[in-house]
C-alpha cells in the first residue's frame, strides 16, 4: 500500500494553470500532488555568443527551489553565491529535454529561457518542471507566431516526464517525497508525445536494479506519460 | 490623474492570504494589486554564532525576485554567484522592521528566518514584504505559543510599510510600476500598529524635495500604513 | 551631556583638505573629528555599457574601510572576496547623492568614479564621505573645464551630509561612534546648497520614533548641513 | 562502420595500471584506448559533519580534466573559480556508484575520497573513471584490511561504468570522441560484478529513442561490462 | 642621470611616521618619496586553526592599494570579489619577513595581524610596506609588554626592505616609479638589523643578468637596508 | 649526509618525456626524481585583450597540483572556488621566465598557454616546471614553424630552474622534500642556457643567510642549470 493510498500506476493529482503571471510570455504552474511549479519561458531577441551568426535559436532552462518550499528551510543560493550540484544538474535536464522537441532553426535567431522555480516541494520537482515548462514553451511559440515574428511552429512534439521507482518491493509510478526518500530506485523519464525516450536517468538508491525491474518501470513510466501529455493537450485547447 | 485611476491617496487591492504553502511555520501570500510576494517564516531552534548562549532569539530576513517576475527577466542571482546591493539593501529592511517589534528575549534562543520571494512585481515589493511578512511572523508565533515552547508572545506591535512618492507634482500613495518609473520622489516608510515610524528611506530621483513635499507624503503614509494594519489584523482573526 | 561635551546642535571639528594624494583628478581628506575618510574623484573619458551612445556622462561611487580603521580589526573585504550589505548600501548611496546635483548630460560621454576609502572611523562615515565627495567631484569638474573638456559646469548644486539622531531622549547632530552605538534612532540627511533634500534615511534602533521626533531631528540636519555647505565653500575658495 | 574500426560490441583497448603515483592509498591509471584518467582513492580518518556520531563511513568522489586533456584547450575551473555543471554531474555520479558497492557501516567512522583526473580524454571519461576508481577504492580497503583498521571488506561487489549510444543507425559499445559528437544516443550504464544495474542515464542527442533501441543498447552495455569486471580482476589479481 | 636626479645609491626622502591612526595596537605611516603606506599591527587574543594549543603565536599580513593610489585608477578588489596575484604575493612576502625576525613562542597564544594599505603609489609600495610594518609591530609588541601580556620581547632582530635594479645600465638603489618602468632588473631585498639576508627576489624584466650585475645591486641594498634600519630606530625612540 | 645519500651538487634522476599526451601542440612529462609534472603549450591564433593590434604574441602559464599528488591530500582548488596564493605565485614565475627567452613580436598575435599539472609531488615543482615548459613551448614554437605559421624561431635562449638551499648547514642542490621542509634557506634559481639568471627567489626559512651561504648556494644552481639545460638539449634533438 502506498502512503497516499495511490494504486502503483497511479499519479497524482494533476494541475496546469496557464497565464499564472503576467509578464512572462509563456506562465504556468504545474501541480504533481503537493508539488507546485511555477514555469516561466521568456523570449529574448538575442542567442548567446557561441550561437551567432548561425541562424538558429536556443532554448534554456534554469531551476530553483524557495527555501521553504521544503520541510526544513534549505539555504539560499543567491546568498551561498552558487547552485548546488543538484540544481545544476535539473536545469541541465529541462533543457536537454526541451531543447528534443523544438526545431531550433525554425525558431530563429532568438532565445527562449525557460525558469522553474518550485514553489512547493513533495517529490517530483523535476518531472514536474519539464511537463509545465512545455506548456509555458508552447505559449509563448503562440506568441511568437500571433505577432508574426515566426511563420511556422518550430515545435515538432509535445514532452513529459515522470517518475518511477520501486517502493517496498513494488513498482510504483510518480513518487512522492515519503516514497522518494524511501524507495530502492528512483528513475527519472522523459518522453515525446508521440511515445519516443528523451531521457532516462535511473539510479539504485539500495540494493541494484534487475532488467526486469526496469522494463516493469518503463511500463509504468508509459502509461504516465501518456496520461500526463493528454492534460497538457487539455490544458492548452482550454 | 494617476495611471491606475486611483486617488492620491488610494492604496491598491490589498490581499493576505494565510497557509499558502504546507511546510513553514507562517506562509502568507501579499498582494499590492499585481505585485505578489510569497512571505515565509521558519523557525529554527538555534541563533547565529555571536548571539549563542545570551539568552535571546533572532529575526532575519532574506528577499529574492523570480527571474520572470517583471517586465523583462532579470538574471538570476543563484546562478550569477552573488546578491545584487538593491536586494541586500532590501533584505537588511525587511530585517530590521521586524526586529523593532519583536522582543528578541521572550523569543527565546531560538530564530526565525523570513523569506520573502517576489512572485510578481509591479512597484512596491519591498513593502509589501514588510506588511506580509509580520503575519508570517505572527503565525510562526503563534504556533511557538501553541505548541508551549514559549508563554508569551514576544510580539510588541505589528508592523507594515507603504511607499509614496511625488507623482507629476502631486503625493501619491502606494506607488505602482509605471508612477515609479516616473516619480520624482520616492520614499518608503514603515510604522508600527501604535503608529510610531520604525523605517523612513526617502529618495530624491528628480529634483530635491522639500520639506513641506516631505510632511504630505507623510500624511499620506500615516493614513496608508493604518489601512494596512486593520487588513493584516482581518487576515490574522479569519 | 554628550560624551564629546558638545552641544546638541554642534558638529564636530570639520576639516576637508583638497589634493591629498597626487595622481586623482580630486581627492579629499574630510575629517568629521576622528572620522577621517580620504574621497578621490577619477575621469574615465568612457560610459559603462548600458549608458554608451546616449551622450551623457555617469558618476558612480565605492566605499571601502581599511580594515583597522575601527576599533576592532574588520575583515578585509578583498580577501573576504564580497562587499558586505553595508557597504553596498553606502556606496549606493552616495552615488545616488552625487547625480542629484550633477547635469550628467553636461559631463558628456565620460564617467566620474568616486572612491571614499574610511582611514579612521569614529561615527558618520557615510555622511563624510559624501560632504568630502562633493568637493573631489567638484575638483575634478574644475579640471575639466580648465582642461576645454567641457564649456559649462555640470554642477548644478552643492551636496552634503549629516546624522542626527536622538541620544538618551535627546535630539543632537552629528553623532560621533560613542553615541551611534546608544542612540534610539539614527537618521542620515544628505540636502543640497539650496536646502533641498536629496536623501532621508530614519532607523528606529530602539522604540518607534514620533512625527515630532523627526522634526526635531531634521531641524537640526537643516542647520548642520547648512554649516557644512559653507564649509565646503571655504575649502573650494582657498 | 565505426571510425575506429572496431566491431558494434568491442571495447577499446582496456588498461587498468595499479600504483601509478606513490603517495595515495589507491592510484590507478586506467585507459579506455585514448582516454585516460589518474584514480586514487585517500582514507581520511573522519567524516563529513552530516555523519559525524553515527558510526557510518563515507565515499565520495571529485572529477577534473586537465585544461589540455582535450582537443582545444578548456579554461582551467581552478581559474575560473567554479566547477561546470558537467563537472559537478559527472562526479557526483561516480560518488553514488561507488556506495552502491560498499557497505559504509562497516568501513567504519573514516573517508574515502576518489579523485577522478582526466589526463587525455578521447570519449568516455566518466565510464573509465568508475571502473578505475573502484580499483583504487580496493587499494585502498586493503590498505585498510592490511594494517587491521579494518576486519572485514566492507566491499559488496565490484562495480564498472560503460557507454553505449546509437552511431549512424547501430548501437555500438564504448563510444569513443568522434562517435559520441556525432551519435544518435548516449547512454552511460553502470552495473556490478553480479550484473544489477546501478545507474542508466540515457540522453537521445538528436532523435528520441524507442524501447527497442534501449533493449539493444543495454544488451552491448551488459556484455561490455563484464568483460570490463574480468579485467578489474586480473589487475586486482596481478 | 636618475629621473629623479638622485645618484644611484640615494634613497628617496624616507619619513615613519607613527601613531598615525588611534584604534590600531600599532599605526605608522611609511614615505619613501611619494609612495605612502599606512601600516597597521592588530593584536588578536587568538591564533589561527592550525597553532591552536601548540604554544606558539603567529603574525600575518595583508596588502591592499586604495583604487586611486596609482596614475590611472585600478579596479577595487573587494568590489571584484578577488585579491590579484600580485596582492597575494606581496603580503605572502610581508608576512614571511615579519615572521623572520620575531620569536612565536615568546610572542605567545596571539596573533599580530599587519595591514598595508597604499595611500598614494610611486614604485616600491613592497618594501616600504615591510619597513613601516616592523616599526608598527614594535608599537604592538611594546604595549604587549607595557600592559604586562607578555615577559620579554620577542623580536630578535629589526626587518626592513628595498629595491635595487639596473636603470640604463646603472645600478640604483630604491627605485621610483618611472625607473620602475623602464628597468632591466628589479630585485626586492630583505635584510635584518644585523644584516642577514631574509628574502632575495630578483627578476630580469628585459635581458637577463649576470652575477656581476647581481653582486652590485646587493652592495646597494646593504647600504640602503642600513640607513632605513637608523630611520627605523629614529623613528622608534622620538 | 643528504636523506636520498645524493651529494650536495647532486641533482636528482632527471627524465624529460616529449609527446606524453596527444591533443596539445607541446606535451612534456618532467620528472625530477619523484616530482612528476606534466607540461603542455596550447597554441590559440588569438591574443588577450590589452594585447590587441600590438603585433605582439603572449606566452602565459598556469599551475595546478593533482590533490592526491602530495603526501596528504590537498583540496580541489576548483572545488574550494580559488587559486591559493602559493599557486598564483608560481604560475606568474613560469610565465615570466617563459617571456624572457621568447621573442614577443617574432611569435606574431598569438598566444602559447602554458599548462603545468603536478601529477606527483616531491619537492622542486616549480622549477621542474619551467625546465619541462621550456621543452613544450619549443615544441609547440617547432610546429608553429613547420606549418609556416611563423618564419623565424621567436625563442631567444634556452631556460631552466633548480631549487638549492641550506640543508643542516651544507649548501645543497635540488632539494627533495624532505629536506625542503628542515631547510634553513630555500632558494629557486632560473636561468638561460647562456648563463644569464632570470629570476632568483631567496627566503630564509630560519635564520637569516649571509651574502656568503648565498654565493656557494649559486655556484650549485650554475652548476646544476647547466646540467639541467643539457638535458633539455637532449630530449630536443631525440
Amino acid at each position: 500500500m502506498r502512503p497516499s493510498n495511490r494504486t502503483p500506476n497511479q499519479l497524482r493529482t494533476v494541475e496546469i494553470i496557464r497565464h499564472y503571471t503576467k509578464h512572462a510570455e509563456g506562465s504556468v504552474l504545474v501541480k504533481y500532488g503537493d508539488t507546485h511549479v511555477l514555469c516561466t519561458a521568456s523570449v529574448d531577441e538575442k542567442v548567446p555568443g557561441f550561437l551567432r551568426g548561425k541562424n538558429q535559436g536556443w532554448v534554456t532552462a534554469e531551476y530553483g527551489m524557495l527555501p521553504r518550499s521544503t520541510g526544513s528551510r534549505m539555504d539560499r543560493e543567491a546568498a551561498k553565491g552558487k547552485q548546488s550540484g543538484r540544481t545544476q544538474e535539473i536545469q541541465r535536464l529541462i533543457g536537454r529535454s526541451l531543447r528534443a522537441i523544438i526545431d531550433l532553426e525554425k525558431l530563429g535567431e532568438r532565445s527562449i529561457q525557460i525558469d522553474c522555480d518550485v514553489i512547493q516541494a513533495d517529490g517530483g520537482t523535476r518531472t514536474a518542471s519539464i511537463t509545465g515548462a512545455y506548456v509555458a514553451l508552447h505559449d509563448a511559440v503562440s506568441l511568437l507566431l500571433e505577432k508574426g515574428l515566426i511563420k511556422e511552429s518550430p515545435l515538432k512534439d509535445a514532452v513529459a516526464a515522470i517518475s518511477v521507482g520501486t517502493y517496498k518491493g513494488t513498482p510504483v509510478l510518480d513518487l512522492d517525497y515519503i516514497e522518494d526518500s524511501d524507495c530502492d530506485t528512483d528513475m527519472n523519464v522523459v518522453m515525446t508525445g508521440s511515445g519516443g525516450f528523451v531521457e532516462i536517468q535511473g539510479t539504485a538508491e539500495g540494493d541494484p536494479f534487475s532488467r526486469e525491474a526496469m522494463n516493469q518501470m518503463l511500463d509504468l513510466a508509459q502509461s504516465g506519460i501518456s496520461e500526463l501529455i493528454q492534460k497538457q493537450k487539455a490544458a492548452l485547447s482550454s
